[in-house]
């Protein structure tokens, strides 16, 4: 914490050493870079106007343009996008900006999705979607035609040799060649031909820039793969052992289908692996033979229990080290980033920091939704020398420091304090209520007789109608609870404070949703049912009550946007695959349609009339089909838990041939590698938090990360002379609020909070305290040997040269 | 590494400082301490006594009782036993001795079996072993008052008190009494009634001596149990939240047996937490409408694969913490142990440190099958000082060092060395053709065309009669390559080396194997395919090729008698379950039982005759019954791979009440805990290792703990002249030996190796190597404060008081 660090900076003290930021406008400086990489077409222009104000106003033209750049480093060291692909001149520039911005990504975002959701309405498509052949191959040209020009931006951004080079785009661009080619065909031919290559689609999903954290996981799975399929291999060739064995030991019987030929003993082994045809593999022999169950039993222990967490184990420990891995490249590439962005901020005059004025100037692009105050205070809080300048040092906190929220610290205690005496009192007796232990207790006790009321009810009903028209009593007195329960707690500790925490936004919305429902019952509607079963949550709360449990609902909210992603990527190979089970099987599953396999029941729908009355026997496994995407989905999802699969994969292969059955065994092992994937991160994230947690024992119960910064109303009024003097009008205003604001208090500063909240990587930081200062060293020796032979490539690095980077970086937590 | 301390023990040199041992005999020192817990019996005795010669025998017997209490203490160390069970006087000691010698343990370990094998013949017994009812109750009474003697023994040895406050002891206790109570009511009222007492015969077996794995795992699992439990109760609490939910959003569908009431709603939920009833629960609400299948989808999700891996995560991470936690706890055992010890065989005279005399006496008791010349060694390879005394600093590594096997170093590098000149370089010429890698690699090669042959062959036999009379060549050419590889192996590296490699072990037992094989296939014996399907295994060698395997297959063999103790800890819970099953079950499921129920079809056994042919249509399932022990195991092992299941629960059910899915619900939550802590287990010892590897990766290919010694002949000389005086005959013949061996090859000196193979207690000292010196401290600190309450208690903990146990510990490895 560096909250305490005196106030030095004396502003209009033109006197002194320490110069205000100010000043700077006054003696134009030239930036200590030869203006970046974009100055070539404004030293065109420099030698034309020969006046002073000519060249000042190049000077700043100049200086824009090293903000622009030091901004766009700062960006892609954030996004981890590496520095070739930076842009090399101001044509470059302006196709960088087009590209990268929301609505250029939003339009990347919604062409891939048009290509993707196009499957619904293609061949076999979803009924009620279905679209003439004519109308989706235009709507895909269509969309390939958005695809051609948002690439053809990014080769101008790139350049030609850079595009050539980015393996990702280059991809992307066959496939979208490939693609564009089928279309025009399909448009020609007026019919669909076989489109496995409708897989691809993805690709261009997954080149979105809001698809970063899919692309991430593709890597890290491609990461993990060699070991995986070494274990893998052990796996097989165990298998293979022992369908020989089983071979040779079981095809004698001859009421035993499982073994008689070497494929279908490989088969069954193979299923036997995911235990989903267990005790029927082996019963056909233990009747023969009991002693035949050791076979199976070795087996299975040997591959299911052993080899297979082994794997887990191997793909854990892979994922362990290449999370470390990938955090410390990262946490090397921010700083390169910080590094050159530093270079291009610094002036010729004074090359040992940036001053108020450029880092404001960066900031403006960098982050313009940014107002004055905090552009301000995120100067301050890097600020941790005397001086008026950011050396680089405080400089490499850039990242740590420039997401925080900051707010005036409010001097009163609760929201009613300006109240009348009276209410004053009410309110806080309701606040000392509400925060009693008694009261939350109670409230526990409360939900805990809900729970138990709902279940008894519920048992009560018992095919009942239980959607009768009246409303349960129970369900109003609860709801009455609830209902003053939220009043009283949104009373007592203000609206503001009530809702910031998490598990009270929970119970708001659990208990908003219950009225709903009481509405939706009140006027008659139907989903009713759907609010009621709502109810049961509440219970949610009685979790609060153990730590245990607070720690996992919390980890389990941390790790929701990796999990997301995660369930994309899973999305995207369920894609592929649905893609592909669609052009091979769609149509081939239907009832009754398996009579002469083994799985013949599981696919019968007959109706047989038993005296009066109609009997339906229904297998149902005809509904697992892929005869439109929607159902491939639930079909793949169906293989992804594995059990029982082997019907599918019998009934599609019984209709087909038997190579079929590699489709369903490449499904179940990508499913494989990724479930493990994320078995394995799940595991590494909640190890990772708890030795988090038994590390830092003492800061226990921690807000995120907050910082506290005080201002003076001089500062302040310095900053608005800066900003006077720019005539940037809306700042100016801002500012002077803040000097109302203290006029009116009196107060000669105000303390301001910064806030944001805490990310992995912050753990992380902490967590490999020691090893990070041996990685920056490392970092820095490799980029002083590296320099010379970089220097005529990239000016920017040289002018680091001189500035030791061997600092002690300072995590601002 | 301590090999190169000089040698500075002077023997016979009765004016040096350094006294050798053999002085300690001629002036009778006195034990530091007060003769340990036994010398009351003596102290009686040596007054009476007067002359100096039975003093000396008295103090001699004084000196022996020390060493037996000393080893007693380093016994109680290496056991973890706990120091209040150390046996206080002689009497206990008598009793002590008694039960603490393997022909004790293993009449304890007999017992238990017998007792746990009666389960064969008793009431459902296995057809073939059935046993009349006053057979197998006499024998139990037998076996149990064995088990009466057994404790009659640790009561004299413990005493009352400690007996009472022992609690496993009191368990089994009480768990005999009531066994004997019903063998004897089972005697006289000649039939056996409900008697799921039996369950608890496992205690027994847990008691054991040899079972001390077992009870830790036990102890492990317990520990486990609460983190466990906690998520358990989250699963369980989501589970009836979809219950609910599923049976209002469900029931209305009449064609859906899976949710028409509340408790088949929980069941079925249950179920689906396993997969085990997976697409078929979903499909009636799937086939009326597609959406429910999100219903099932998210429930899935949340439950499978989110709390499920939670739960793993939480046992895995509770896991690593008890593992360092034990590691610690023995650590610290084990150097109270040393403590304890070493302040029995300090002298008064000397109280710095042991003389070998003294350290001979504890060996003589603590391995007596140790050879004079590995106990002289052992003293010298603890003995890191330049003086003739093992100070306490030194003595901390006992345990490290007295596993040690000693071997005198051999000069030659080859066996064949000292062979005639042709014949060694012909030896010569096949070691290093055996050592080449070309060799290696063709070797690979043929054993991967083998297996390519191994497979096309069966591929091709398909249903051929394979036990045709003739012996494949391919299989005589392949074992002949094998036979000539052995037979070059062994002669190229000498018989001795070639086995000492783990791998060539395996190469060689299974090339030994096909060879009787093909033994068996000249003489014509049945159990032929049986030796033919182990060739395969050959390809095992394979795996040799890469670091990773070799890495796992290493960790394999190391977790061996883990995995093995893990895996009976498994077969006692199935025991348990397996009598209750018996009990409860036994004969309710046979062909055809469950008609009424939704699994009649799994149970079914129809002989139609179709036209003339006989069609039977087996379910089989009514084979995984409970009709006696063995089945039973087979019936929870189906259990524990968890497919299908439910069609076991439910057969059950539909015979019995629906309270016996409370017998399979349990079962299936106890198989999930052990199962999470076997993987957990695999998890931590894999990543453990690898971490290990990491860390080490310089000393790459380690084979064990190796320590070199010197010893020079006029040492030998000076310990037989020791030995000679105090009348041990077969100790100098011993020590003659290596005399006699260096005049023949004229050496001064011979240096031996000391070996032994790593534990996991040696990486885990490597990888907590910082953390071992604060627990060191942390202990010291915490024994200083406690000495001045212990004192009166216990007077051997005083005497280390003036000794600072704050050094360096030093291990040798």
């Amino acid at each position: 914490m560096d909250d305490d660090v005196p106030l030095i900076l004396t502003l209009d003290d033109s006197g002194s050493t320490a110069s205000a930021p100010l000043d700077d406008l006054d003696r134009e400086e030239l930036p200590n870079e030869n203006g970046g990489s974009y100055d070539v077409v404004h030293d065109a222009s420099s030698p034309a106007a020969g006046d002073c104000c000519a060249q000042q106003s190049a000077a700043r033209h100049n200086w824009e343009m090293n903000y622009q750049e030091a901004a766009i480093y700062l960006q892609e060291g954030e996004n981890n996008d590496k520095f070739f692909t930076h842009p090399k001149n101001a044509k470059a520039l302006a196709a960088y900006l087009f590209a990268h911005n929301h609505l250029f990504y939003l339009m990347e975002l919604s062409t891939a999705l048009l290509l993707l959701l196009l499957s619904l309405c293609e061949a076999p498509a979803v009924p009620m979607l279905r679209l003439g052949i004519f109308v989706h191959a235009t709507l895909e040209l269509f969309a390939l035609i958005v695809v051609v020009f948002e690439l053809s931006m990014k080769m101008r951004w790139l350049g030609f040799q850079t595009f050539i080079r980015h393996k990702r785009t280059m991809v992307k661009t066959c496939v979208l060649f490939v693609q564009f080619i089928e279309a025009i065909v399909v448009l020609v031919r007026q019919t669909s031909h076989v489109r496995i290559t409708r897989a691809l689609r993805c690709i261009f999903l997954v080149d979105c820039r809001y698809c970063g954290a899919v692309r991430r996981n593709l890597r890290q799975i491609f990461q993990s793969l060699p070991p995986f399929i070494d274990i893998l291999l052990l796996l097989l060739f165990f298998m293979v052992i022992f369908a020989i064995l089983g071979f040779y030991l079981f095809s004698p019987n001859h009421s035993d289908p499982y073994f008689n030929t070497l494929e279908n003993s490989l088969v069954n082994l193979f299923v036997l692996l995911t235990t989903s045809n267990f005790p029927d593999v082996m019963m056909p022999s233990y009747a023969r033979n009991p002693w035949s169950c050791v076979f199976f039993i070795v087996y299975l222990s040997i591959e299911l229990y052993f080899i297979m967490n082994l794997l887990l184990a191997v793909v854990f420990d892979t994922f362990n080290d290449i999370e470390k891995r990938k955090f410390k490249s990262l946490l090397l590439h921010k700083r390169t980033a910080i590094q050159h962005a530093y270079g291009l901020l610094v002036t010729k005059q004074r090359p040992s920091g940036i001053s108020f004025r450029h880092f404001e100037g960066l900031l403006r692009f960098y982050k313009p939704r940014m107002c004055a105050r905090e552009r301000y205070l995120t100067f301050k809080a890097l600020n941790q020398s005397n001086t008026p300048l950011v050396s680089l040092k405080d400089f490499y906190n850039f990242y740590e420091v420039v997401g925080l929220k900051w707010k005036a610290k409010r001097n009163r205690e609760h929201w009613f304090d300006d109240l009348p005496r009276t209410a004053f009192l009410i309110f806080k007796g309701i606040n000392i209520l509400v925060k009693s232990r008694v009261f939350q207790y109670t409230m526990y006790t409360v939900v805990a007789v809900n729970g138990i009321w709902i279940l008894v009810e519920t048992f009560m009903l018992q095919g009942g109608n239980f959607f009768s028209r009246n409303v349960p009593w129970s369900y109003i007195v609860f709801l009455t609870i609830y209902g003053v329960e939220l009043l009283l707690k949104t009373t007592g500790l203000g609206p503001v404070e009530y809702l910031s925490s998490g598990w009270n936004l929970f119970d708001f919305s659990v208990t908003l949703f219950a009225f709903l429902g009481l509405m939706a019952l009140a006027f008659d509607m139907e989903p009713f049912y759907f609010i009621v079963v709502l109810r049961p949550l509440q219970l949610l709360r009685l979790f609060k009550l153990k730590k245990r449990y607070r720690n996992v609902l919390d980890t389990m909210f941390e790790l929701f946007p990796r999990m997301a992603s995660l369930g994309l990527t899973l999305l995207i190979f369920y894609y592929c695959f649905a893609i592909v089970g669609m052009e091979f099987f769609a149509g081939v599953v239907y009832p009754n349609c398996c009579n002469t396999s083994t799985v013949a029941d599981s696919y019968r729908w007959v109706n047989h009339t038993v005296g009066n009355k109609t009997v339906v026997e229904e297998g149902y496994y005809y509904l697992n089909n892929f005869d439109n995407i929607l159902n491939s989905f639930v079909t793949l999802f169906e293989l992804t838990v594995v059990n029982d699969w082997y019907i599918i994969m019998e009934g599609v292969t019984s209709q087909t041939t038997h190579w079929s059955r590699l489709y369903f065994m490449i499904f179940y092992i990508v499913t494989m590698v990724v479930m493990t994937i994320i078995v394995a991160f799940i595991l590494d994230a909640f190890v990772f938090r708890m030795n988090y947690t038994r590390k830092n024992q003492d800061s226990e119960e921690d807000n995120g990360i907050v910082l506290e910064k005080e201002i003076s109303k001089e500062e302040v009024i310095g900053v608005i002379e800066l900003y006077k003097r720019s005539s940037a009008a809306t700042e100016t205003a801002q500012l002077q609020k803040i000097v109302l604001q203290m006029d009116k208090y009196g107060q000669m500063s105000t303390v301001f909070l910064g806030r944001r909240s805490r990310t992995k990587s912050d753990l992380s930081m902490k967590m490999y305290e020691e090893e990070i200062q041996e990685w920056y060293e490392e970092h820095s020796r490799k980029e002083e040997s590296q320099t010379p032979l970089q220097e005529p490539a990239s000016a920017s690095n040289s002018s680091l040269k001189p500035l030791s980077l061997r600092q002690r970086s300072q995590t601002v937590i």
